[in-house]
């Protein structure tokens, strides 16, 4: 490492669970610093948050555009290199685009954007900029994903031929959003979420998750969506088949009224010589079952991963890594990549989530809506 | 119990899988003893299976015809009581028929018949006879099912909204049936399958594991089926949507072609204040969560059951019982309605599966077919 | 199967535990008929009890005299081939003496008998009859336990060097002797225990289960018992060191006043090259780990077995197999040594336990209570 | 948080594990900032590590005792705060001791000190000073072993009567000292570990978490110390047996040499009403059991938990934490501490492990060598 990355952050006021996390991520592996931001919506806020995080006052900026402009402003060894955005979905879009524009390089939670034309827009962007882009789909950053990815890809368990994959949360079971909880508040309105509520949330990972660790693409869906939180607009769970590319067949379920769950986001992959599974909530752990032999089960750091799964690891086997851990992978591959292309190497493919997983995702939003509302036709992505 | 009742088995044969369950399961409580048999379709082999069991000569028949003839011909303290029919599907309906038709009970593996048609008609035999029918839907007999079919009747995680059901194996991954497998064979056939492959085979259970369980209808199902082996005619995967009775969504997984999966056979119920999740092959577990408790898991004979559940287990906690103490409780409680015909007692709610939950296979089996060809259409079952 | 094997009961009366396991257990595999017994102490009990099993009254006795000396004088082709003792520990001895005096084989619970001079003394008895003597330390049959053993015999685990086992129980935590419950009545009472309470109940069974799977004898052990059940004088809890005959070392912990454990018997084998954890309450299931290779499990009638294993499944793989059936395969095993010794086969070195292990456990015991006397100082089996 | 705490470090050079763990452990919080080090033996690597992390060549120190005294030469406003100690053992106390004598704060990693004497002479120290000393038993900072402390000391689970702990590893199972791997050469070195090998490394861990879970103390010992490593001089096995102050007894079993065990620190307590059971490869569960009630389990952030379980999770229930979060618990405890002490608030008592923790962790390794040379013999602590 020849220096440390200056972030600057768009969101994340105090009390911002989002925020947090991403500050936490980045800071892990020592690679990045905070040096501004524009905490909030509010002037006010933005400024007050900065100071709970001992930034100096003419770094807390009001709003993001007064920040990337004077960043820009900034001598080149001073000024942020990227912004971390970490806004409810209809604020990724604007900032995103004004940052690439002025020449920073862009970080961003999911959802990509509010809508599927943002999304391809900012592609756009992204290629006359110049610039790179990450989006945090964060499970793709644990180990056991990365070694069933290494897996697949090398054939180990045939050609895939039948997916599950899920995502189970509980905390919308009940009307939260009445309750003043912010998170939940912007989550189930449309226009801080999108056209989808759980689909966009959490829907977007198992999407994510399922290509990730396939290698396939998705090629169409058949979707029937549930709202059962009184009063809301947005699909609260779902239910969908799938059909990938290879001419596998598989389900995605997802909900945020499955009382209980936290945050259940699971997958099994099953191919033609083997299969794997992975469960979020218990990261530190891949079974596989074969053909002829016994299950067996991997660990982080522990025996007969590859490379892949080994290079992510920060402590030796059994001693286990989280959610933090995962997300700061994805904020240690982005900030490895901006080294290398400011210290002049050839970047090597990204092992980062990238506008295109965006894209996906969007896709996937708008193919789930549009299958439900007309009762589960199938539909490409 | 006043006296042992007597069964003669229809199928079974000496290397037989399922006609052993049945004559263990029939042993472990001590309330049935094998008296006669027609197991095989072959004489030679019908009388060496029998004679293989320990079974007097004259009550080792040539065929299913020639058993229910000459036992009804037999004293009446003598003679058996009922027959329990072990063969492949399209061989369910005749015997049952007959044996009906000649004043014998009947206790018939699933499903229940090789059409849909065969399934109505024998309701109508059924009903004519006055005798008992009972399907073997085994995995209604473990406690812990018991225990969540009585926590959500009770109410105790209110109204359900939300159901992952599924039953995933793997030993149909290769083309076993080309191997001379017996098992194999007549289940990738559809002469004597019937039109669902792994749909009637463990789809079925899928479909009245759901049923019992929530004590809720399936309504409608948009299914996509697969023939992933080679040459095969019959689903040997499948992923279901489900939409309930009322209102619940959910999805129903099937597959024979999950490489290095077992028997698993496994249920999620997500209510409004809990959710109950529940695995065929960790059966001695049911795990409960809350809207703002932890996790609670019961276990057989542990604490905090129901007498649903605690009139199952044959043993003190912590005694592991398994498929076979299922499929035995299936035959007590048929067993027990019969003595309690037998004297003179008003026959409760019979705890076991009946024509009905029989009729509702084939329906789920036809419906799953229908809408797999019309492009997974929501059909009604 | 040339003809089914007779058995006669010596205790097990209505209401018993052991008895009725005793009684599934014999019946599962259709090998055993019961065909008399002497259930009780009480001569009433033992006939009433016979007539709930359907016995005929000419074969339901008094006492397990009058069974022995009236069974003798019946037909060769009629009276019992071998006695079953489920009697609390001091009527382990008597009965089994006459019975092998009068030339009936025996199979008994354990502990073998009341004293480590009985257990010695029944050595000598079973010898001079030339009769089988089987002991039902019932975890044996498990398929998962055999598994076990097969891999340590045949090294795959290399030389073991630690031993971890336990035998976990709760429901003596509080003085459930004192609501007059029978079977904590007897086991906390020395005259019908011997001087082992929880070590004679489950520690012999922890103790047969680490020398069965290891292969090797325990040379010496360090015990703390405790005593924590109000008013009790014997052991309801014990701590102890392991030294094995070969230098590897380990721990016995056992425990009936373990709050909220149920049956939680448990092992680990640590050797060179790798190491085996298998656990009672899950026993579908036989977790290995090695030194450069991932963990593997193993399941009954799964991939990878030795034949050991293999042998002992009755269902295909993930039909759980429980408690009832590692019983029954005790039974299986002893029934088949008695048949093959009637057809003038060889025997083979029976795979059952027998009163070598019997004299084991109760050198066991005196060893851990010698021992916890004299403050835990090392004392040899 | 109103100021960046400075740590200067000593140990953990490029290529530490240790080392490593604790800057990264230090930096999630975002309350504490490397800014010195003195990070080996040797000046030329201290100063490449030094420069390895980006900090200023002044303050890469060549010896500890060089960065001491730069140290205090420095504004208040810009020297460290504190040390971090992670070189081995007998580089613990002359550091600490150092350290403490000129005014600087000191976390160190455990065990405490090579010897009993140091340790005994280090709380002098400790004392004089008026600093603040923390010790990184790291497992006290999971948010499930907080709760399982609140629920002891709430009598939750009543009186304890049983426990029952262990820390298994296998990395030395092979001679892996003799391959040049750094961590396990001086492990194996009394003059770097003292007279415990796997007592020390990960013994003192079991014994720690122990006391601190249950809120009792160790009362005495009987210990059974194994050497199987080929040539060693020091323990890479332990079976221990304990009597705690209140009259529960248990084990404690320790090893290095446990084929494929990773990093398996579990812990059992049994009381008089429940029982909990923590394991720290999957820690982010508690899982309970009662007299009459199912088995609860708990979860970070879930449902049920008391204050100082909740006070512990940086994110919401379902998003795993692991070894990093719960080092790092320490550390933001530790930082806490000296805000406040700095900011002229009354402290606490310190929720981080301190010297008294250290010494006893030293009289667990004397009791421990001193009875297994007496053949086990019960050795107070």
């Amino acid at each position: 490492m020849t220096r440390k990355l200056r972030m600057g952050m768009i969101g994340g006021g105090t009390g911002s669970f989002i925020g947090d996390v991403h500050r936490k991520a980045a800071s892990i592996d020592g690679m990045i610093e905070l040096v501004c931001g524009a905490f909030s919506s509010t002037a006010e806020k933005s400024i007050s948050s900065g100071k709970d995080l001992l930034l100096p006052a003419d770094r807390c900026y009001s709003n993001f555009e007064e920040m990337i402009q004077k960043e820009k402003a900034l001598p080149e060894n001073i000024r942020m290199d990227f912004v971390a955005i970490v806004t409810p979905n209809h604020m990724h879009f604007p900032p995103a685009k004004l940052a690439l524009e002025n020449g920073f390089n862009v970080i961003c939670d999911k959802p990509i954007t509010l809508t599927l034309e943002e999304a391809t827009e900012l592609k756009t962007v992204i290629d006359k900029s110049g610039k790179t882009f990450a989006l945090t789909h964060n499970y793709t950053g644990n180990s056991m994903v990365k070694q069933a990815r290494a897996m697949i890809k090398n054939g180990d368990i045939g050609k895939v031929r039948k997916v599950q994959v899920q995502y189970l949360q509980g905390w919308l079971a009940t009307s939260l959003e009445e309750t003043g909880q912010k998170q939940a508040a912007w989550r189930v309105d449309p226009k801080r979420s999108g056209i989808g509520g759980a689909l966009g949330d959490i829907g977007t990972h198992a999407e994510n998750l399922t290509e990730y660790i396939t290698g396939l693409k998705i090629d169409e869906i058949a979707a029937d969506l549930g709202i059962f939180g009184k009063g809301r607009t947005l699909d609260d769970d779902g239910n969908i088949l799938l059909r990938l590319e290879n001419g596998a067949k598989g389900t995605l379920s997802i909900s945020q009224i499955a009382v209980g769950e936290e945050n259940n986001l699971a997958i099994k992959v099953y191919g033609e010589k083997g299969s794997i599974i992975w469960q979020q909530e218990n990261p530190n752990e891949l079974i596989t079952k074969w053909l002829d032999e016994p299950v067996k089960t991997y660990t982080p750091n522990g025996n007969g991963l590859y490379p892949e799964a080994l290079n992510v690891s920060r402590i030796p086997a059994g001693h286990p890594e989280g959610y933090l851990e995962a997300f700061a992978t994805v904020y240690k591959n982005f900030a490895n990549h901006l080294l290398s292309l400011e210290n002049g190497e050839t970047p090597k493919t990204p092992d980062f989530p990238t506008v295109e997983d965006g894209i996906r995702g969007m896709q996937f939003i708008y193919a789930a809506v549009k299958s439900s509302n007309e009762n589960s036709i199938w539909t490409k992505l």
